[in-house]
């Protein structure tokens, strides 16, 4: 349901073109525009000022010794997620730590800012004592130390992982003027490395019989979903390594189980223990959770794709722009379906579109950069993008995403983002 | 001189292979040694035996919620840079940190563990109060803050860095047995978000007559480098963002020059000033040190390009692995010159190779992974790896890299290096 082909197919998907070039960037700013740049970007003086901030402080004296792990500039500090549980009583550690998306730029989340969804809290597991286990329906039931899966052949791709719970807060009957991180953030993207999950299914001699497999976490919330065997043979792995590094704890340290395109949750973090079965198990996070409810009330479940999308992270809700100035119109686009093929932006409340350059390497079932160089003259701009994926499927607007559900549908939100820029050059969250 | 196409260039470019097949995995195995899989990955139970997992402390009770910036496991913390200093009583802050490349996979290094090469320490610059100028043989000479630059229009690469003397420490006249980070870890790839210092340059009306400019830093090392104007208006980049957010201070926030391929530290962090010129300006940091000592005694200077280069980072100097068993040998693998489009590997010692898989996304001027299984059977054997670039450039030998310079050269040793896997299961380093 929400990979409707309802929407109007685009057939033709124009190369992405490369803004790096000013002969590229002002073609750019001229069609969407008419933006001059020279002067527009605030230059402050001349080398005569520069004597004044000559001498700086850490021009002086000596600066610090790097540590065995660097961290951010303190100047940034402020950039951070934004963590909201849920019932701390019932379920302690449930809740969601959002990627402010607004503040960041390319296309890899530093893993420090990766999006959380717990349902009971981050464990901190000894990966000396953690175990994986796959059984069921196979000839050779096998239990794997982690020293022993480490020593596996590995593959390295870069994928996003989007909650599939991302954007439910503009699912409000009025828009909340809460930044786009906080709205949009729980989607991520890193370089994930680790054990095709087919090399370990072939391990241990799964039965063609098999249908499905249940994986299951070693969280206190013992998170368990079943996925498809198809899947597993596909391009499913359990990833060791994220942007370099082994996993962080909140992404599933030892290991988790990565499909690929999928809602976030069935990736399975702690993963501990996979069993072949030849049908989905029900588990209680996929029947009490993570189910589309439909117009007439039925719970559709198995939507596991996640749709063709596309944020506009600058400018966005909670910045102030200035007026007779350019402005990179910037967002992040993705589909679970493949590659992004293009992405429009429309700076006239959805009237008028145009193509914004793709940045970043346009993997498939990877976060893409996409950027527009764009004046505002100040007045009232709505500001839209719309993305469209190699499958041909289009982000749908708002309203025909909401007709495809109940109202208590919260999932797979994957509908139009909008944003106002009004007289006084702020920005906010507009349905539009 | 250190790109000499002296060495047998290669003209056949095979497509690399994806491992994650089982059946390309086998055939790579069985070509190399012959391995058998099954089993040989140290496969620990069976389903009896995970009951004693079960239950483990962290599926007992409520984790932790995750904070505003994540960090790595605890159980993780042995893994950090090295950090070595020079004469901290003359030159204080001054050393190396590095990467430790033994422990990483995939292509992107983690920000946390980027190396780090300061001449007078990491300076804590506050960006509200940091200019960039550009002036010389300028138009409309030009003073950025950082807010305006961060308004100019930016691209999104991949990109090594790697310090010029990175591998110095291979040119004792005895191998040392430290770790292949400490040997080779000056070397890093991230995902860079910039201005490209085109666009820049035009802003300020660069005089068609200069040559080079001069590239000056903010630290208290002053840290400042001729760049030609060719390389200039290439590819270079002011760089503002790394892996996703702002940089990291130890890689020069809030802005550094990035000139993707050349030598590490002209990619000058903190960049305060550049002047545009019509020669080279001489500065104590191009003349006093990285020049090329050759045979004759006389130095030769800007060599810029760092040559084509690959390591086997596992196994690697300091890990005892098991014989009979299943292996795989990873590295990485990059050039200045462009796309790295062939690494082989030999286990006898350069006698025989075998093409390596390489994984990751096969980018121009970035860290490639590449990977080849193998079976170790408890005799004595020498691992060498070596890469050829997209301008057919070969990694040389040691013998042939020592022989282009006098015995005091220390800069760009690109040279293949080598690891022997003794009988006891110990990995030395080796000069072979």
């Amino acid at each position: 349901m929400p990979h409707s082909h309802r929407s109007r197919v685009r057939k033709e998907s124009p190369a992405p073109e490369d803004a790096a070039s000013r002969r590229g960037f002002l073609r750019n700013t001229a069609a969407i525009a008419g933006a001059a740049l020279s002067g527009a970007a605030g230059v402050v003086g001349s080398p005569e000022s520069h004597a004044a901030v000559q001498g700086e402080r850490w021009q002086k004296a000596p600066g610090t010794v790097p540590g065995a792990y660097g961290q951010p500039s303190e100047f940034e500090k402020k950039i951070g997620r934004v963590g909201i549980t849920g019932y701390p009583d019932v379920t302690p550690g449930a809740g969601v730590s959002l990627t402010p998306i607004q503040s960041l730029r390319g296309t890899i989340t530093p893993s420090g800012l990766h999006f959380v969804r717990n349902h009971n809290g981050t464990p901190a597991i000894d990966p000396a004592v953690h175990r994986l286990m796959i059984h069921g329906m196979v000839q050779r039931p096998l239990i794997f130390s982690m020293d022993a899966l480490y020593r596996y052949p590995t593959i390295t791709r870069t994928y996003f992982l989007e909650c599939s719970g991302n954007s439910g807060r503009n699912l409000t009957p009025e828009p909340q003027q809460i930044s786009a991180g906080i709205l949009h953030g729980l989607i991520s993207n890193s370089e994930w490395t680790g054990v095709p999950l087919s090399l370990l299914l072939e391990e241990a001699g799964y039965d063609r019989a098999a249908t499905w497999l249940l994986a299951e976490g070693a969280d206190a919330a013992n998170m368990t979903r079943s996925v498809p065997m198809e899947k597993a043979l596909d391009d499913a792995m359990v990833a060791l390594y994220q942007n370099g590094e082994r996993l962080r704890p909140e992404q599933g340290y030892p290991a988790r189980l990565l499909l690929p395109g999928w809602e976030g949750n069935m990736n399975v973090k702690w993963l501990r223990r996979l069993k072949l079965t030849n049908g989905p198990t029900h588990t209680k996070d996929e029947t009490s959770k993570y189910t589309d409810v439909l117009p007439d009330g039925k719970a559709l479940q198995f939507t596991f794709e996640m749709g063709v999308k596309s944020v506009i992270t600058h400018p966005s809700q909670g910045v102030t722009i200035e007026p007779h100035m350019y402005h990179e119109i910037s967002g992040i686009a993705w589909s679970g379906a493949g590659r992004i093929t293009r992405v429009e932006v429309s700076a006239d409340g959805g009237v008028n579109w145009k193509d914004a350059t793709l940045h970043g390497q346009h993997l498939p079932k990877s976060v893409v950069r996409f950027q527009l160089p764009w004046e505002w003259h100040g007045t009232r701009q709505v500001l839209l993008s719309r993305a469209t994926d190699e499958k041909g499927r289009v982000q749908p607007t708002r309203q025909a995403w909401l007709a495809q559900y109940h109202a208590d549908m919260r999932y797979h939100n994957h509908s139009i983002v909008t944003w106002a820029v009004e007289e006084d050059g702020s920005v906010r969250n507009v349905y539009a």
